[in-house]
């Protein structure tokens, strides 16, 4: 099957409908504001200072990946899923009891103990899942990532780790309170942010990706309800299902149960994954 | 004033505005076709791709561009407009009377008089304006391009050239007619097109920026009425007002009032530039 639209004859096929949907919406977009050659041209430019500065990815995962993620989570069961950013990397260490992620000796940063289970979507739970759990420091930096700043780096695989639950799914992982963070500005995707007035920050953010045998590997990502950016992310990622709300602990005794000196907070959540 | 939308809150500027409307457009697009993950990686890897292959002027000029100049030439008197196409070069040879474009001794192809005249709005004739002409050979190739593929390149300025009217805006020069030709197919425009199933030809035509003082420059494309490609341009950019009619010459008297010894074609067209 052959149709008319746009420039010509194509096939019917979904690419063809995609690709001259999306044509189509761009060129209504320039007739509706009536754009000029001069705003065509810096149009033009910035799309190439994109790709010089390798700054697709960011780009992309940070103003449509959200809206992809939507659809897909939209045709399954299980916990709302979330993007997974351009910070995710293959190979981090596998954790052993009592779980503690990869840290600095004086890593900064309020310490938490994050736990809870992962269960299938009727809550039974899953033994022997594997959680794998990466979020940035204490000063929204994080590791194995080529910034293109002067900031320091932390070191390799620093607060990336995977995990497995217990006999009856549970986890309890120790790491530190992320920070919400600016995506880089000192490029194109900042210039772009800069020149329509709307701030670069993520909400501070755990990410997690949950996978057990007989189900669909679960990408998601975890806020804090006190968040100042809980309702202005830039990427538009934040969802109601995944906020969490920090309890914090700071008498004596607690304190020594956990052999430190300043408090700490605890958060929980359960995963349930999507069947496969 | 400022407004909330999408990412969150931001200034009320055209910026701000016409980037808003294009990443929704393209969000709506992603929700009512179910884009993905995979679709959303492929889309991704395209636009890096473009980027890597230097084709973001030739991947927006095709598709793009003629949405632009359409706002442009409603918005302004004189004859349609037509885009300028991403292979104008600065620098063309100002050509001594009788005008003839700078060719090859064995320049392939049909020799062609184009001639008319460049006038006001109002048809009042202009002396002395500028008019610049660059076409394709006989083979589809411009002079002055780096083509990525193995096609042999014709000499500097081939086919390029400026010339003014007379003291009656008139102006004749001798060329030889382009020919269709497809845009370049080996990197990942040309695999887009492939993948949608469109085909990659423009039909045959002549480039020209018209100027004279007092007038805003116009640039114009002209086309030839039995081009096989006429209604399927991949560059949409034909417009009714733009198409010429090839008179063919081929009598012994006309022939020998040429010094030619095979049959040459002429046409012409009036260019009315708007006032500045």
């Amino acid at each position: 099957m052959t149709a008319t639209v746009g420039q010509g004859t194509f096939r019917d096929n979904r690419a063809a409908t995609v690709v001259a949907d999306v044509m189509q919406r761009i060129r209504d977009v320039i007739l509706e504001h009536k754009l000029t050659y001069e705003e065509y041209s810096a149009a033009k430019q910035f799309v190439i200072d994109l790709g010089v500065a390798g700054e697709w990815p960011l780009f992309a995962d940070v103003f449509f990946e959200q809206t992809v993620e939507q659809v897909d989570s939209e045709s399954r069961e299980g916990s709302p899923g979330a993007i997974e950013g351009p910070y995710f990397i293959e190979g981090a260490p596998r954790l052993e009891l009592p779980y503690v992620m990869p840290m600095r000796d004086d890593e900064p940063g309020d310490v938490l103990y994050f736990s809870g289970r992962v269960t299938s979507p009727n809550g039974e739970p899953i033994a022997n899942a594997q959680v794998e759990l990466w979020h940035s420091d204490n000063l929204g930096t994080y590791s194995n990532i080529p910034y293109n700043d002067d900031r320091e780096l932390p070191p390799a695989f620093n607060l990336r780790g995977r995990f497995s639950t217990d006999e009856e799914g549970r986890y309890e992982v120790r790491t530190i309170i992320p920070v919400p963070y600016e995506i880089p500005t000192s490029g194109p995707t900042g210039a772009l942010l800069t020149t329509v007035g709307w701030h670069a920050f993520r909400p501070a953010h755990l990410h997690i990706i949950t996978s057990a045998p007989g189900h669909t590997p679960l990408t998601s990502q975890l806020y804090f309800d006190e968040d100042p950016y809980i309702d202005s992310d830039v990427a538009g990622a934040v969802k109601p299902g995944l906020i969490l709300k920090l309890d914090k602990h700071d008498s004596p005794e607690e304190l020594q149960s956990k052999n430190l000196d300043t408090p700490y907070f605890t958060t929980s959540y359960e995963f349930r994954l999507p069947r496969s």
